[in-house]
C-alpha cells in the first residue's frame, strides 16, 4: 500500500536480484528504513526479533530464507538446516511451517545445483500468492462493509475496530484484517478504523496507524480497555482482526486481548469477524481453546516502553516499580461461538469444522493423509 | 499500609497542625515523594493533575481542601468558592460531591470564625470515616477469600485480578479492592494478585504493583489484554475491582476495560466482585450504562508513556505515529447482570436496586427528600 505516496510491499528481492529487503517494523512508526536480508540466518533473526511480523510475512521471509541458504550451499544439509532454523523462530505461527513445507517439497526432488533458482523462484510465488489471496479476502470483506454503509445515513461512515496489525505490514500487501478496509477506502466508502493500542507491543498504535495513515485512511487510536464502551454506545459497526491459527472447529487464536473484544461484540450484538488466508487454518487441531500452545514472550515487552522523546531521541522508559514480576502471553483463542464469520479468500465462512471443510476440501484430504 | 516496613496512610495532617500531607502518585513507582498542600487551590490541582487519584482520596482531599479554604477566610463567599473549585476538578467523581456536602452541611450553621476548626475536625473524620469502611469491605471480602481458600489443596493460592487501582493509595488506607487481599495476607492466607497494567495511565502497573509489592503480597503485572485468557484457564478465582460510582439498579462505573474483565468472567464461571464504600452509590441514577456520564481524557495519555530510562532518568516517550489521531474515555460501565456481587461496609449485595435499598435504608429517604 501506499507509504509517502508511492505503493511499497512489505518484502521484495531487492536489484541485485538475490538479497532481500523488508522494511524494519521494530523502528516503526518512528523511522522508516529497510533491512537488507543476506542470509538465511539473518531471516530467521529478522522473524526472532520480529523485524518483520505478521503470519503470512513471516511466511514469505522463511520462504526467502531458505533461497538464501540455497544459494549459499544447495545440499540436503543445507536445506534441512535451514528448514530447522527458521522453524524455531515462532512456535505459533502455522504459516511459517506451511511456506518451509511447500519450499522442501519443491526443493528436496532438485539437485542440488538447481535449488538456489527454484528457491527464489518459489518464494516470490509465495509472496504473489499472498497478495492474491489477501485481494480475495479483500473482495469478500468489502461487501460486508459495503451492506453496512448501504444502511447508514449521509456522511456516516462505517466503523471498523481491529486489534493488533493484520495490516499489510503483517503480510506482502493489502493485509487481512485490512484489505477490506482499504478495499472500501479506495472506492471512496466513508470508513473509519478503531485501532486497539494493542499492549504489549503496540503493534495497533505502532504499526497499524502507521499504515492506515500513510494510506490515508482515518482511524482513531484507542487503549484496548476501549473497545468495550464503544461497542456498548453504538460506536463500532462491525470488527474485524487477524489469525495467526484458526483451527477445525473454528477457534481463533489471535494477539492476545483479542478474545476479550470478541466478548464485547457478542454482548452488544455487534459482527465479528476474522480475516484470513486459508494457509492459516490448522485442521490438525480440533480444540482451538484448548490445543493450541500460547508463546510466552519477555518480560520487558510489558515493564518497558520504548519511543520518541519530544526532542527526537529513541528512548526506552521502565513503567513497572523494581522487583514486580510479569506475566507476557502472546496469544489467546477466541471460541468459534464468538465468531460471526471467517473471511477467507474462498468467501465468507461460518466458524465450524463442515464450513471450513466444504470450502477447502483439498486438504480434507491433506488432513486425512 | 506499609511502605520500606513502616505504616503510612495516602493523606494526613502535617505537624504544623494545618497544611495537609500526600503523596504525590504520579511520581510512583519510581519515586516516593510526598506533596504539602496549603491552599484549596493546592487541594484542587492536586486533584485535578492526579497527585492524588482513587474516589474515596478524593473525597478527603477535598474535605481537606474546604479546611485549607476556611483556615484562609472563614466566609460564606468563601465557603462556596471552595466548593465551586473543588467540585469542578472531577465530575465523575461521586465521593468528590459526598464530601462537599458533607462539608457545607457541617460549616454553613456556625459562624466564619468557628469554621477552620471545624472543618479541619470534619475532613480528619471523613479519613477515619473511610478507613473504619474499608475494614468493613475487607472484612466481608476476606470471607469470599476463605471461602475459595478452604477449596484449595495444600500450596494453591488464592489468585485474585484486579484491575486499575482501588488500593490504600485510592483510599485513605486498606483500598477498597484491595482490603481482603491485605486482610487474607495479613492472616497468612496464600493470595496471589494479578494485577491489570491499565492503560492508559498505568495506574495498576504503576500504583497497585506499588503497594502490593512493598506490603509483601504476591503479585504479577499483566497487560490488559490477559485476563481473558488466563480466566479461560483457571488461573483466576476471583476478580475484585472498585468502582467510582454505583448506580442504584447495581451498574458500575470504574476505570476504562472493567466491562471487558467482567464479560470474561462470565463467559468462564469466574465471580466478579466490586468493593465499594456506600457513599460510591448513586440512587439518583437508575440506569448506569446509559446515565452516568464518561468523562472524556487528555489525548497524551495514550500518545505518551513516561517512564524511568536504564541510567535513572524519568523522560516521556511518544508511542504513537505523528498525526494518528486517539479516543481516551476515562470510564465504562459495566451492567449488574455481570456482577457478582457489591462488597460494602455492610455486607456483600446482590448488584441490584432491592438489595441496595435494604441494605441503605437510610438512602431510601434520601433520595426521596
Amino acid at each position: 500500500m501506499k507509504v509517502r505516496g508511492k505503493h511499497i510491499r512489505s518484502i521484495w528481492l531487492e536489484p541485485d536480484g538475490w538479497s532481500v529487503g523488508a522494511i524494519d517494523q521494530r523502528r516503526l512508526p518512528h523511522d522508516f528504513v529497510a533491512a537488507r536480508l543476506t542470509t538465511c540466518d539473518a531471516a530467521a533473526d529478522a522473524i526472532r526479533s520480529m523485524l518483520v511480523r505478521g503470519a503470512p510475512l513471516i511466511g514469505a521471509t522463511a520462504a526467502y530464507g531458505v533461497a538464501l541458504a540455497m544459494r549459499a550451499d544447495g545440499s540436503d544439509a543445507a536445506l534441512v538446516s535451514a528448514c530447522k532454523t527458521l522453524i524455531a523462530t515462532r512456535p505459533t505461527a502455522i504459516n511459517l511451517a506451511w511456506a518451509l513445507d511447500e519450499m522442501r517439497s519443491v526443493l528436496r526432488p532438485l539437485p542440488p545445483s538447481k535449488r538456489a533458482e527454484a528457491a527464489y523462484a518459489r518464494a516470490a510465488r509465495i509472496a504473489e500468492q499472498d497478495i492474491a489471496i489477501n485481494k480475495g479476502i479483500g473482495q469478500h470483506g468489502l461487501a460486508l462493509i459495503e451492506a453496512i454503509a448501504a444502511m447508514k445515513k449521509p456522511n456516516e461512515r462505517v466503523n471498523v475496530l481491529t486489534h493488533c496489525n493484520a495490516g499489510w505490514l503483517a503480510t506482502v500487501d493489502w493485509g487481512t484484517a485490512t484489505a477490506p478496509i482499504y478495499l472500501a477506502h479506495d472506492q471512496g466508502l466513508a470508513v473509519h478504523v478503531w485501532v486497539d493500542e494493542t499492549r504489549p507491543r503496540n503493534q495497533g498504535a505502532s504499526l497499524t496507524a502507521w499504515e492506515l495513515g500513510h494510506h490515508g485512511v482515518p482511524h482513531t487510536v484507542i487503549p484496548d480497555n476501549t473497545g468495550g464502551h464503544l461497542m456498548q454506545h453504538a460506536m463500532v459497526d462491525l470488527v474485524i482482526v487477524g489469525t495467526d491459527r484458526v483451527s477445525a472447529n473454528g477457534d481463533v487464536c489471535n494477539k492476545i486481548g483479542t478474545y476479550l473484544k470478541a466478548l464485547a461484540a457478542h454482548d452488544n450484538g455487534v459482527p465479528f469477524y476474522v480475516a484470513l488466508p486459508s494457509p492459516t487454518i490448522d485442521f490438525s487441531i480440533d480444540d482451538g481453546v484448548r490445543q493450541i500452545p500460547i508463546e510466552q514472550r519477555a518480560a520487558e515487552e510489558v515493564t518497558t516502553m520504548t519511543g520518541r522523546t519530544a526532542d527526537g531521541r529513541m528512548e526506552t522508559v521502565r513503567i513497572l516499580p523494581d522487583g514486580s514480576p510479569v506475566a507476557n502471553y502472546g496469544f489467546d483463542v477466541t471460541p468459534a461461538r464468538l465468531v460471526t464469520g471467517l473471511i477467507t479468500e474462498r468467501g465468507v465462512l461460518e466458524a465450524d469444522r463442515a464450513a471450513l471443510l466444504a470450502a477447502f476440501p483439498e486438504r480434507v484430504t491433506a488432513a486425512a493423509e
